[in-house]
């Protein structure tokens, strides 16, 4: 791997990263050769192999790429090897619905589960790297990645499906901690298989009976739980919470003006929005994409922690009054981007309530706290929002995407966005037209993203995403205790926090004592985006970083991730260390 | 089935329809048992079996289901049942991240895999209902839905796979051609199902590296096919052609008021949008939400094919300007909803270039005829457009969602969308920050949709997708030569339709020689309904209808599944003909 620069890897080799690092794949091909019997571990091997120098070299398991091997993914010993189908002969014009394409693409397929099912073995393996990283220019040349007028055999397909996954970010991984999504739960990737296969649509219940009515039940369940009356109300599953924000900032201005649906914003006073200066960027994004503009959503201070003001809100929200702005929106969020603070929602509520503006809780990150006896506290007063924002795809670990936006009013999102056209819509169908959700939507097709929640749902109940979220908060706490006193570490914020973000600077030994504390800032500010490089060329783990006000660039720990465990907390703050002692 | 008024079956019983409807359950059972063999062919039907009385009774079916059957989904003779799982004891703790989790979550997912496979090979066979159709209250009370607090058992959950499977509408269905997206792809399935495996988010190339240079490499391309020069330009997935719509209408408005992002509708004048009157309805969809106002997109006139007339166009821009609105957006359509007409872009064009609007061209059904030599000339002049929505989920046959915009000049998305978020697009990346394209979306999190197209075009080539448009373009031309002289049918418009688009009307024979008019349309409007309500309670077929301006409800029948053959077009209008011959 070429050195770069400031980024080059500290002290030691990429090719050779010491013991704490993965193992090369090769490595992990002979532990899983051990690992699983019947040569399923060779098989798991080699179904991932894209042929590259890094592939295994031992001859046993390059064998078994070439001839029948012991298994064929069914894991057990047969002798249904599918090496004999000839996939380089294939094209997917051999497949359904050709005639008597049947058998090709059950083989075909099965040949790309199990490619997936070795990808999802190893991507849990805490010897594999999380990313085998590369530069996009590096990367774009690693594969023909062109498209052409003619035709590739299904072989080259597979080819290519062995390579996508070779250099993607194993997010199933126990040390992956980049995003807010992170970790892959096994019965939401059944349920995201089943729903690819349905491929339907959800806009009427004539293409999605069964998926329309079970985001019914989801929406209501969640309603339940933020404590609306017997679950009443309405919501939608949306394209993710910066989208769900925009549909609450879109309901708010309705309510209040309804005549801008056909009118525009020429026809109605200039409208102001509140939410705090730690809340999330779609929210400016939304106003901005709304015709309200971005001059027009007022940042209200929040404390040390995060948290809004309430008497800042109060305060803003009569300085608009006086300057003629109609405030109609307060965004207060429940679990920050960065902080994971929760605003308070009851002294918001109030406020809102006073001057009979919308009031909406992005809850993007944590409203799946709901869920949670022991810290659903956090969120009080959520049940006096008109709506809400709810990512199960965040702390709930659905797979992407699953965002649910939740309204309290009934049929005003049917009011907002219905546009009556007829040749969806028709009036004159043969069933209760109340099931053709489509209309309330801003999307005209939208994508099936309830089951997967559904299903695990059911796989989980309530009280198994309770625990899932509970352990995450058990890992942040664990980790907040084990650095807030540590030798080279310094909170961004003092105190237990609310959420799972631990925001924390690791001062490398020469630092730590320096007396100039602009060059001190200075020199810190660099820190983390090298520590993250380095992590990233090694694979071993991924954290995010960023600076926030006039705090210089500092590490955020989230866990939304269901398979870490106090070990791989104790390995970041030990890879962190050994990353970094150099700089 | 109960009996639903003028709804109910014409003449025959709904579980005894007669030769040309589907099979049974059973009955498909038995065939494929025949036809496929070692067993797989019960194995199969006994995957999808929900326990209902529906189920196969022959007993030799129901042995394997008890039983140890002889193959266990690998399609060769092998020992390797996965009955003996005991997924009843199972629950979803006990899959991966679990210790020891390996083996249980292979099984789990390849029992799953079985099911899907199961239901593909069902779905493709044209002796298999298309919908098998119960009014919503039934359908709640045919299974448990509910959510609770308690877990299910791995048992259950297939059971729910199973079920939801059952009561979904087969969208591989040859005979399935409700919507403008219809059929399952193979290739296109395989990628999706690597999505969901992979998990993880367009937004930065840090987490997605892979997935965003084939979104940049993709997007080239099609700029290429567009005709703009070397494929410059931009452009993004999203999530459906409404958003892509109005992506572009914002578009269109920042390039002309670039304040208006900051300072919003209040700071600018008052705009006019215009598009015909047989445009989608996401274009008022997309003013309503972006503080427009319906009120100001302005329709313009379309000929009797559906098309845009352009001296129209130019007679309401001056309108327009005379009222002191400022016309900045015209969206020509390519390819209409009902009549899948081609507005005459070169025409339009003209009139944008010479009033200085911005030209979008809606392609969202239409736009994938650029795949075709054959066909492309009908978007003749889209090379001058400053945007054009094209989705690959329709005409293209990608699975839900895939729908892209492409925008011909460079970094406009960026200057209208960033905010900046330091969280996520940090600036001291290690990498060229030019691949995280998430600045440049409305949406934070962004779904992986590129990857189902990138797979199949490299799967068909180009002229793989010119043979399977091409195909249903013919198809289409089929249908139309047959019933424009059959007697009992009327067509909409006259001439061979643009697209595949054919409008018609049935009239049963006692409609046929009726003198009053208006009793005539009184009694046709309600034909089509009927017949589709009945198709539905069949199960033999979906086709949709709707009225448009002055014609009452005609069927629009359309072609992208690539399954379909002219027998299923032959079959259609059989059985439009007996569902309807009572009316």
């Amino acid at each position: 791997m070429a050195s770069h620069g400031f980024w080059s890897l500290g002290g030691q080799n990429a090719d050779n990263p010491g013991s704490q690092s993965p193992n090369t794949p090769r490595a992990w091909c002979q532990a899983a050769a051990q690992k699983f019997p019947g040569g399923l571990g060779s098989k798991l091997c080699a179904l991932l192999n894209v042929g590259e120098a890094e592939k295994p070299v031992d001859t046993s398991t390059k064998q078994e790429q070439e001839t029948p091997a012991e298994t064929c993914g069914c894991n057990k010993p047969c002798n249904c090897s599918k090496a004999a189908t000839g996939f380089s002969e294939l094209y997917s014009t051999d497949l359904l619905p050709a005639l008597d394409g049947d058998m090709k693409t059950m083989n075909f397929l099965q040949e790309v589960v199990d490619i997936l099912l070795a990808y999802i073995v190893e991507s849990f393996d805490r010897s594999t790297k999380v990313i085998d990283f590369h530069y996009p220019n590096e990367l774009l040349q690693r594969n023909n990645w062109e498209l052409s007028d003619e035709p590739e055999s299904l072989d080259d397909i597979l080819v290519s499906c062995r390579a996508t996954l070779k250099y993607a970010i194993k997010t199933a991984h126990p040390r992956y901690f980049n995003q807010l999504s992170t970790g892959l739960d096994m019965v939401g990737l059944a349920a995201d298989w089943l729903t690819s296969t349905a491929n339907t649509n959800m806009f009427t219940y004539e293409v999605a009976p069964v998926f329309v009515l079970l985001e019914y039940v989801t929406l209501k369940k969640m309603r339940e739980i933020i404590g609306w009356p017997d679950g009443r109300g309405d919501g939608i599953f949306s394209p993710g919470g910066a989208i769900s924000n925009m549909y609450a900032m879109l309901l708010a201005r309705f309510k209040m003006f309804p005549e801008v649906k056909e009118k525009g914003m020429s026809s109605i006073p200039k409208l102001a929005a509140f939410t705090s200066e730690h809340s999330h960027f779609s929210i400016k994004k939304g106003a901005a994409a709304l015709g309200i503009g971005t001059e027009s959503v007022i940042c209200i201070k929040a404390d040390e922690r995060g948290k809004m003001i309430p008497s800042d809100l109060e305060k803003k929200i009569l300085e608009a009054k006086q300057k003629g702005l109609v405030p109609f929106f307060v965004s207060a969020t429940a679990g920050t981007t960065v902080y994971g603070a929760f605003d308070p929602l009851i002294a918001v509520s109030d406020i809102c309530k006073k001057y009979n503006v919308w009031m909406h809780v992005d809850g993007a990150w944590g409203g799946s706290l709901l869920m949670s006896r022991k810290h659903r506290w956090k969120l009080n007063g959520v049940e006096r929002a008109n709506s809400m924002t709810w990512n199960p795809h965040k702390m709930m670990a659905v797979p992407l995407q699953c965002s649910a936006l939740l309204v309290r009013e009934e049929g005003l999102m049917q009011s907002c966005n219905q546009m009556h056209a007829v040749y969806l819509f028709q009036q004159d169908k043969h069933y209760d037209l109340s099931y053709d959700t489509g209309d309330k939507a801003l999307q005209c097709g939208r994508h099936v993203d309830i089951f997967k929640l559904w299903l695990m749902w059911r796989a989980k109940g309530t009280i198994g995403f309770e625990a899932q979220i509970d352990k995450c908060l058990e890992l942040s706490e664990y980790l907040y205790n084990k650095i807030k006193d540590r030798e080279g570490y310094e909170m961004v914020f003092d105190g237990k926090p609310q959420h799972t973000n631990v925001c924390f600077w690791y001062l490398p030994p020469g630092l730590r004592y320096m007396e100039d504390k602009v060059e001190k800032n200075k020199r810190l500010h660099k820190v983390a985006p090298v520590i993250k490089a380095r992590m990233m060329e090694y694979g071993t783990t991924m954290v995010s970083y960023q600076p926030q006000g006039n705090n210089v660039n500092f590490f955020r720990m989230v866990i939304s991730n269901p398979a870490a465990t106090f070990e791989d907390i104790d390995f970041l703050i030990e890879e962190i260390e050994r990353l970094g002692q150099d700089l």
